[in-house]
């Protein structure tokens, strides 16, 4: 069973951890039979913590979790403390494949999306 | 004539910026003849200031400026400190045609581009 979690900065304001609640629930919906559920867990500032978001997903019945950071530019929390916070959670559990892919901002169509976008706006 | 503009946050990182200008070049190669050009601007820490990017689309012939918030969410830089340095612009080019159209993580297509990035990585 192969999750998908996308992990964010997390705010101060409700609102803004609450939009990547809602992308979250829609990126699910558009996922297809890939995985079998998609969640959200946060750097700092809401809950779930990526720690916690990992295991999560594992005491769900994960067996596989996908890892995507929801961030535009490759700075110290793509390089260093994403990486740190999962590597909390793959160290309860070994067995268990923990991949953190691409950030947001490096997929290669959103050049594509962004012209689209202000294209047909 | 019109414009895109890109506007990011800004960063102290170089590199980060330079993230920005590389993906204002991919989507300037991806939009067509749409636009007469693509640009970017930084809301602060970086150049050109978003009044300065504005003035210098028209300045360059712009008669209209198309205004891409490259924000995930609608915090209060997408609220209100764009509007207000974008303002500043208008205000000095009264007759100009100045759009500020939804920042990138309300964008549509955006659940079902993370979907995909996730699935086929």
């Amino acid at each position: 069973m192969k999750y998908l979690l996308i992990v964010a900065h997390g705010s101060r304001r409700t609102e803004s951890n609450d939009e990547v609640r809602e992308l979250t629930q829609r990126i699910k919906a558009q996922s297809g039979s890939e995985f079998s559920d998609v969640r959200c867990a946060f750097l700092e500032l809401a809950e779930p913590l990526i720690p916690d978001g990992v295991i999560d997903c594992i005491n769900n019945g994960a067996t596989e979790v996908v890892v995507l950071p929801y961030f535009l530019s490759a700075g110290r929390h793509v390089v260093t403390d994403i990486p740190t916070e999962v590597a909390k959670a793959q160290q309860q559990y070994p067995e268990i494949k923990i991949t953190i892919i691409p950030y947001l901002g490096s997929i290669d169509a959103m050049p594509s999306l962004m012209a689209q976008h202000a294209t047909h706006y």
